[in-house]
């Protein structure tokens, strides 16, 4: 199987995908359509199903495993999936479901070691066990949900690989600069986003919830920080208020969501590692999709750039598939 | 006494006065000097103390109270108060500290009556068993704080009066407009500032806390009302949800203060009316000190601007002090 | 008959509606057709007419009422309206022309009656004839016009109705504030709009004229108010100049019009009135389209943002349209 | 007489200057000083008169002419005039009062002659006459006034002679491209800024009237184009129209004044030309005080740019005076 | 020939025509479409060519001539040509292509003999050599290419008849400006886009090179000047500095690309004559489009504005068009 | 010798010091007077040389080495040195030159040998040559450079350091992003602020040149990258290209002077590296002169922000001044 992300205009399809989405809409000429957006592991393609029927509208639904046939068409330089024949998957076809689903380059027990490493390296004693504490309470969905809606690291266990690849920066910054305390920092990585467990509806198909809508990631970790600090007896500590302002202030500006901007070192330097881990996954996912020489399409999250691939990059379209599916877990 | 905000240029003033803040500064003469700010109920004014000792540095703190003697001169458009003799008051000297002290035209004992009213009047149980919890964890310092440091409603019970002149407009609001929720909006009224009890170090000599720096008063709240709710154990209701919003946006915009900008009516209008009443506060007391036909003294928080009095308002100075200590009184 | 606006999508209509405005378009298929909005008293839709001809042409313009059958889509989350037939009403065909336009909860006459009212309570001479005259100028199209082409108050005898709504909180401000000024605040509502008598073309089918084009209403206003002063013999007067800055300035900002912001406290109050009774009046339109539990679509006027129904808000859609058609009568 | 503006740091000066404004202060050893702005044709200095007495008070006040004796000093990279002796003028002292006053390279005469003859090249008869009748209604002001109080041609008869270098410009500009309609742009040109002529105080010790800080010149010369042309009875003429827009527009932006943006050609054209005479001659006036080799002190204007002087630039500083008291006369 | 930019909605057109660019689509029926911009030298027109076929994509390529007939539709207030019969012109038919192209009122010769003139004028040799130099180097291109990719001047020689607009200009205001050094500035407007011949790709079809999109004709422009320098062994002179500075700030602005503002008098003119002399060009292109008492379609390079045409303003259709072939080269 | 930088206010002061700056004042007596500052290894002071003769100005000029004796007082929370007693540092006295200079914790030659291991890792030979080709044109310069005037590293070698944290830094984000292309980085980070060698005056006493104020370090660089590459016969290469763009780019936004943002992704990181080392560097600074507990003085370079020392960071002022001194060495 090639991937879905990787065809190419004018290329016949025909292979097992999940619905990742699906909309009903009416054509001009007053006929319903469904508007599906098929996913595998390297990525997802949207389709039109014309004239579709209130069997169909049964059947395609989000979740739903199918096999879809038909080519690859562009509109306005994006690829689209040109729909013959779809059906779903038959329960005597067998195939991996971890090939529908883009995931992490490490996986979840991965990720909890290197956590679970990290949180071994913070001497403050306040600081450990409150960290400790707020990973225990959500641990499943911590090792499980994606960084984002549709921005950057929205795979499965994205949020945990995105604060690993944080940790891994973490420690060489302490090492260059060792005024920098390492406790504060690691701790205000690990928590800095776990308030997207709430604001987001889950690992699949995730949208806001209402608390998300209304408060934010961020104030309901402010929240969530003040019942654990409560519940452990350490309320009244200033390390407490510290992680509360790393929180607050790691969007770093009032647009951006943070009413207050990082006001001590640490603070400041969680936000750049957020930064920076945030877009080099996406420029890195943009670029894996253009061909050398030329721009990749506009890159919403990166204030509408396209990017360019220069001429002496990887050159093989073979390499970028093996690196995006495997090379990444050779990195440690 | 005719008040310290109604000196003019020249005048000899000979007082009674409160030490509001103290700064020791070196001259360019590599004499001390101490700059003093001295106030009564009617204002402050900026005083040098040049080639002060050590004796007058143990002597002239915070909160002390002093007779001082000496003539108003002005300086870039505003009042100071050059000395020529102070001295602390001795024992014996009897005065009213009420003179000294800036403070709401309503009692703290009109004030919690007042809000106890509007308290009846929620009907949703939520709402009001939550807005009852947190008016009570926090009885007194809720009718005694000023709003703020400096900027509107800095006085005595300036917090608790400032609510009471919002909730009775936001009744003029729901008579007028019937669709609006009146048991959201009381409830928001009397919860929006409430997180200043823990930003602001107390009732006079008010300084920043560093939970207040480092979080600020939204966000204090926000932590404050999912306390309360757990302790009451409605956690989970929608109505918990909807104040922590309000608080959340009651500053409507990211740059001030409010990560998400009101997302229902009633937020929007809490927004509506704090902004209202604090910029008619605001107003009133830089025109109170402008003489018809004049323009004001620039007013940081509105802009920068000065506001004109038109030739036609009020005449008599008399009046003008008549109505700052007394008239607000009657408006009930 | 149930009200345009509160058909849901999939049901069936069949009835008296008004064209609001049409457009010709040219289909990809090269044929003609033609966009229709229709309206009656509860709102309007869109609606294509597919494959129109030239008898369609001359038949259905703006202002025509016709009889039209046909299904509710929707499109991008707006209802549109699939015609299946359409035809002029005929002329024994009988409606009550009442029902087919948006209009104010209070009528022409009770508008008049509750500015002459206010009018009356304006003590300062100058102000009290300059705003006579100008009412008189304008008598019948104050009171018929609406007070946007497509914002807020976009109905008959919208403008004088957003009028009295401001004329009565500014009466809650003034019994409550006894420091500002009634009689400029009262004349600065009556007159702050005035100028959209000029700048839009009329009471329905609402366009900009030329001057409001180049002009707008705010300037066309500042000439007619000399104007009237000049006429009265009291074009010397600071009356007059402070009436002309408050319309001046009572968009508050440059970017929303306003060369100069207010400049004395009435100026600054009528500029919150007028903000807060077009939001709410906006935020009440929305919210009455929205089921409990959902957010609105989003509202330009009010930044783009979709806001909350909370799902303890009025459930039986029956009332909500009982109350857009009768209740807010009831308010006085 | 050397010129005030040329004196160098450590020069002696000893001449006869006009008072352009006074301001009482008090020192930091309490005694009484003045600040006097001196000024003769050149430019002006800012002196300190420490000790002041109550005489000197009487005595030095805007207009009066003094004989002052002291030595240039600087303080943040301007000069200072360090006053040794300074008295009143005595009556048989005999001084040419041309000599204190900076005023236009073009006598008002010259400026007359010039206006009248564009006023000639008009030839559409609405914009003819309103542009006559306002020129005529204003007189002698119109060739008296400067163009503003302290930024671009602040001397006499500053605003006539503005509006002649603008008029020059245009005539080249209607050359170059012949669909430029000359009616509206000179007309527009010529009442650009007649609206200061209600909006400053007068021609020397100019400040802002009420009318110039609640109303500002393009509102007040909106009011003032619209009287003209009722009592010419072409008041329903589109001319008056662009013109009135002409005049609100030429600001070009909201936060520089205008509520509308230039919406046609001529409109457009009249900010720009406004704004390259107002710009070059700031400049101007900045590098003739400025050595070859350096940067001009900053321009507030110029958004607080310094501006460098090429080396290569006119060496001669007896060049630069020739330049500024005679050469631009030639240049007709 | 009627040309293209003339004809109405409605209207039949049968003409040679010159593809200026097509792009590929695929219908929402799923057959492949073209996208054709089809001009003449009076301006372009968008075309579909639905059904395409691979004949179609082969022969209808950008720079091929065609004969084309069909009808003008709109869509969004803009023409569309609705084509019916569309073939390659064939060999034995003889067109003028000059017929086809958009050139500037000026050939090329005339141009080169202005600018000649203009270098002839600058005096500092340094000045000149390096002028002359630059102009040496690119002389081909620098009297063919476009101003802009689609902004102004987009026509054959453009960017020469730009400069010589501007050159004409520059002498009004050195001629009313005395103190403008015209070597600095001449030499600033005959140099300022010449970066544009390495950022753009070329005369037809015209698209922004790698450098182009990487670096921006103004660094380009500073490396340029910067080697030509060397090679004239000139590199160490201030002169070279400051055209260098006058092109890097000619757009004034960080946000418009320039990292300086201007900071000498010279670097501002510049700025003002370019802005002048586009504006002018935009705006009369878009007049002419526009019938009197309308306003035109929104000019994003405008700020988006729509701008009026006064309905006294030139009259006849037949006269704009002789105005735009034939009446500006009359005016030298 | 205790250090400059950690004298508190009332300590006593008796060192031998190097004159960083001095400029010429008159006092408000007509005086003269002197503000110098003052330097050793650990920073500076600012002090008042009162009443100074003309033979300390002649004595007392940037780069003397002086003995100074004085007290420390403080003026708005710095502090300032209140000199009793200076003189010229006689030749018989010996002090040791390095115990003035503030100077990177590596030296020159560590730091040399750090450039060139990572230029050996370089493998593109265009990038390679290009590279080594002008750090061997500025070979001394570069590793003798501050960073910048006042900002961040603006110490001996400061410039080499800053690059070297820089490189150490990006070693680490190739490790964890294999995709970034590490040959583009590294030459990027070490050609970036290589402009600032021309645009800063030398090491002591920093200022700005003309090439500097006019052109930026930026554009500089974008100069001599086309320089040698032309010298080197690669001028058409893409790297040149590339690595022009990364100069031009790496301060992100226009406003902070780059006309292009980062285009590719090794652009986009060597911004952040740069923004991460130059912000570690200036907070590490404040905290090290900031009390636990207490906030810094605001850092204008943090967008004005104070920044918090926790209670619990390190609390031995001798560990500070060790840490200052030699601990960053231990790094490596």
């Amino acid at each position: 199987m090639k991937g879905i992300a990787y065809y190419k205009e004018g290329e016949h399809v025909h292979d097992f995908l999940l619905i990742k989405s699906v909309t009903r809409g009416t054509a001009s000429n007053g006929k319903p359509f469904l508007t599906i957006i098929l996913q595998d592991k390297t990525g997802d393609i949207e389709s039109k199903l014309w004239g579709s029927t209130s069997e169909d509208e049964k059947n395609f639904v989000i979740g739903a495993i199918v096999l879809a046939e038909g080519d690859i068409t562009t509109f306005r330089g994006r690829n689209q999936f040109k729909i013959k024949n779809i059906r779903l998957k038959e329960d005597q076809e067998v195939i991996n479901k971890a090939d529908l689903v883009m995931a992490a380059p490490l996986s979840a027990n991965a990720l909890d070691e290197k956590v679970t490493q990290y949180l071994f390296e913070i001497k403050n004693p306040v600081i450990q066990r409150l960290t400790r504490a707020l990973l225990k309470k959500h641990h499943q969905a911590f090792f499980e949900y994606p960084a984002a809606v549709s921005i950057h690291h929205n795979f499965l266990s994205g949020l945990a690989y995105h604060v690993c690849c944080m940790l891994d920066m973490a420690k060489e910054v302490v090492r260059h600069y060792p005024e920098v305390n390492s406790d504060l920092l690691y701790a205000g990585i690990l928590l800095h986003d776990m308030g997207k467990l709430k604001e987001l509806s889950g690992v699949t198909a995730t949208s806001y919830t209402l608390a998300g809508n209304l408060l934010g990631h961020i104030s309901i970790m402010i929240d969530e920080i003040g019942e654990s600090a409560r519940e452990l007896g350490i309320a009244d500590r200033e390390e407490v208020l510290l992680l509360q302002h790393m929180i607050l202030s790691h969007h770093e500006n009032p647009e951006w969501g943070s009413p207050k901007p990082p006001l001590f070192k640490e603070a400041e330097i969680l936000h750049i590692l957020d930064d920076m881990d945030a877009k080099i996954n996406i420029m890195t996912r943009a670029i894996r999709k253009t061909r050398p020489g030329e721009f990749s399409e506009r890159i919403f999250a990166m204030d509408n750039r396209s990017l360019y691939r220069p001429t002496f990059d990887l050159q093989e379209e073979q390499e970028i598939q093996d690196l995006s599916q495997g090379t990444e877990k050779k990195q440690n």
